[in-house]
C-alpha cells in the first residue's frame, strides 16, 4: 500500500496511537488502513460414498486436485461461501451439512474452513477455474497430486471420521513448509 | 475506496473480466482491490466455574459487557488471536482449549469465532479497551447488558454444553436485527 484509498495522499507505515501493531496510516486524512486474515471456505461433498474434487485450471497449483474452495465474499455466510464455491468451481449444487475442519495458516494470513456436504445428484462439470471435476472413491483419491495441505487435512479428517462413524470439528495450524533440499 | 492504494489513480467499481462480483479496479495500473469478511476471535475463559467478561470502554456498545474478542491479525493463528485479545482487553493469560462457537454475520461481513479457555489464575485487569473486567458465576451473567448477539450465543452454548457435560462445535448465522418499534 502506497496511497490512501480514501483521499489519494501517500501513507506511512507506523503504529497508530493506542494500537500495538504498525498500520498503513494516511497522514493527510487520518484514515487507518487495516489488513486482516482472509477466510477460504470449501466443501467435502459426498455422493454415494464418493468425494467431489476439482483439478485446478489456475495458479497456484495449476493441474493439481483440490476440494472446491475459495475466498469468502462480503455479505455471505460461511455455509453460503462453501455452496457458492462448489457451484462456481464444480457446477454442482450441494447441501451443506456442518463445518468440520478449520486450518490456520499464519504465514499467509489465511484461515481455511471446510464443510461436510451432500451432493444429491451426480451432476457436475468444470467451472472456469477447473480443468476437470470428478467423484473419487476413497482408494482413488490422488494424494500425491493434491493442491494444498489444508485440503489433504480436510480429506484425512473426513475419511477417518467416516470410518469412525462420527464427525467432529477439527482445528489445525499449518506452519510454513520446509524448503525441500535438492 | 476512491483511489488505488498501489498507484494513487482513481478506481472504478465494476466486475473484472472472469469475475462475478463488482470490485474496486484501478483503470491505470490494473490492480483489483478485494474486500473480504473479517474474522473476530474471542474466548470464554473459565476460572473455578466463573466466566471472564469485560465491560467495553469503546464504541460500539460502550459500557456493555462482552467476552474478550477482537479482529484477528495477520500472521497469527485463530487460537493466538483468542489469547492475544484476552491479554489485551482483560490483562489475563489464558490456556486456549478448543474452538466451539462460530457465527456468520453477513450484513456486517464478519465471522465471529469463540474458543473455550482456562484461566489458571484469577489475575486480570481492565485493558485499554475495557472499563472493568470480572469473573461471573452463571447466575450473575448480565444478560441484559451484553454487547453483542454473538457473545450471547457463545455464552448460551457454553453454559448449555457445560450442563450437558460435553462440548460440541456450534455454527450459527445472524441476520440483521429488526428495528425496534417505539
Amino acid at each position: 500500500m502506497n496511497f490512501c484509498s480514501a483521499c489519494g495522499a501517500t501513507v506511512s507505515f507506523r503504529i497508530p496511537q493506542g494500537d500495538s501493531l504498525p498500520r498503513h496510516v494516511c497522514d493527510t486524512c487520518g484514515e487507518i488502513h487495516y489488513s486482516n486474515p482472509k477466510l477460504v471456505v470449501g466443501a467435502v461433498a459426498e455422493h454415494e460414498g464418493k468425494i467431489l474434487l476439482c483439478r485446478r485450471a489456475i495458479e497456484p497449483r495449476l493441474g493439481l486436485w483440490t476440494l472446491p474452495a475459495g475466498f469468502m465474499e462480503n455479505s455471505e455466510t460461511t455455509a453460503d461461501a462453501a455452496a457458492r464455491e462448489t457451484l462456481e468451481e464444480a457446477c454442482a449444487r450441494i447441501e451443506v451439512v456442518d463445518a468440520f475442519s478449520m486450518v490456520s495458516i499464519p504465514h499467509i494470513s489465511q484461515v481455511h474452513l471446510f464443510y461436510r456436504a451432500r451432493l444429491p445428484e451426480p451432476v457436475f462439470a468444470p467451472g472456469e477455474e477447473s480443468l476437470d471435476v470428478a467423484l473419487f472413491d476413497e482408494q482413488d483419491i490422488p494424494w500425491d497430486e493434491l493442491a494444498f495441505r489444508s485440503v489433504r487435512l480436510a480429506l484425512e479428517h473426513y475419511l477417518a471420521d467416516r470410518r469412525a462413524g462420527r464427525f467432529i470439528f477439527h482445528s489445525d495450524d499449518l506452519a510454513m513448509e520446509p524448503v525441500k533440499s535438492m
